[in-house]
């Protein structure tokens, strides 16, 4: 529970309202549960702003994210919050024919998936966007963390992101504004328990 | 994102069925951010799986939660996945009368919140129970740790209950089955950002 008190009033010339609406870049990464629950999590605070919320899931596998898929959809169309748009790599991004989806490997549709998110920042589409596993490409030298960084730094208005995902590169943290490590102290598949539903997905 | 292969199997003569759907309980503890925000994404997974949610918020001021309140009461409301029912310390939780809360602290409002709690527990009144920042009257000592374990322990049929807060004592630690750390690594707060609407609540 935040008190909402900063320790220190930085010496930046901006007032408190520019402060306050400052757009963030939030890292969600560490071997623990919960990063991705969290970032999903912080889209219903969106949702109730009214916001335009746009999720990119950039794993192949879209089986993981049914619950939070489910309700963020149920409730972007309940005409009370803000929008919600899905994308899933694991199915194909769905500004993709379908026949290009085939020809390309996993690689190539994180870049895909960057090359979309670029589009969003400069059109301002969001302004919340959840790049939920985004950090694996970028991990593994799919999509260029320099690249991002600046992407980021650049971006138009007021568009808050939210990157999860294990091993997140040090050039993004360096960046972020702010960065949860989630550590993992004790897990039940540590003592033989398989995933369940309503617990992981 | 849990792959769902325990690395040993446990010799509890229980039948994979059984272990699977195995009653959890989750603690997110830690001075970083996500702690709520990831018990309120787990219940999105709960609320998908058309379990009966119960939200009981252990905090006096009942602010920060505005967002996940509204999005889970239209979830709740739409007909489409489980229920979820919102218990507020801050406002006086709604099975107490109005003339009782004026009279009760807000150590006595904590255990009347758990003694509530327990009350569900035995009746299994829901699936999922979200008891938002209860850590902290445990770590004051208003209600006890001993107990609490002790009802979560011999609590009847398949309720999951997740506890989110600073300072977890050890003893509710050693009983759960899984425990995350939110490790702050940076937050604009040092920085001297505030709060802001959309993030923090």
């Amino acid at each position: 529970m935040p008190q909402g008190q900063p320790t220190v009033v930085p010496d930046d010339g901006l007032t408190t309202r520019q402060r306050r609406n400052r757009p963030l870049v939030l890292v969600h990464t560490g071997v623990g549960k919960g990063k991705s629950t969290a970032a999903f999590g912080l889209a219903l605070r969106a949702w109730n702003q009214n916001w335009p919320v746009g999720v990119f899931q950039f794993v192949k596998s879209a089986k993981w994210r049914v619950g939070e898929e489910r309700a963020l959809r149920v409730l972007g169309d309940s005409g009370e919050g803000g929008t919600v748009a899905w994308h899933k790599m694991g199915e194909g991004w769905s500004w993709l024919q379908r026949s290009r989806q085939d020809a390309i490997s996993s690689e190539e549709a994180a870049r895909e998936g960057w090359e979309q998110v670029k589009r969003d920042l400069a059109a301002e589409t969001y302004r919340l966007y959840v790049l939920d596993e985004f950090a694996y490409p970028l991990h593994w030298g799919w999509v260029d963390t320099e690249e991002v960084v600046s992407v980021l730094r650049d971006r138009p208005g007021t568009q808050h992101v939210v990157i999860t995902g294990r091993n997140a590169p040090q050039g993004l943290l360096d960046f972020a504004d702010l960065v949860t490590d989630m550590s993992k102290v004790k897990h039940p598949m540590d003592a033989g328990q398989k995933g369940q539903r309503g617990i992981e997905w």
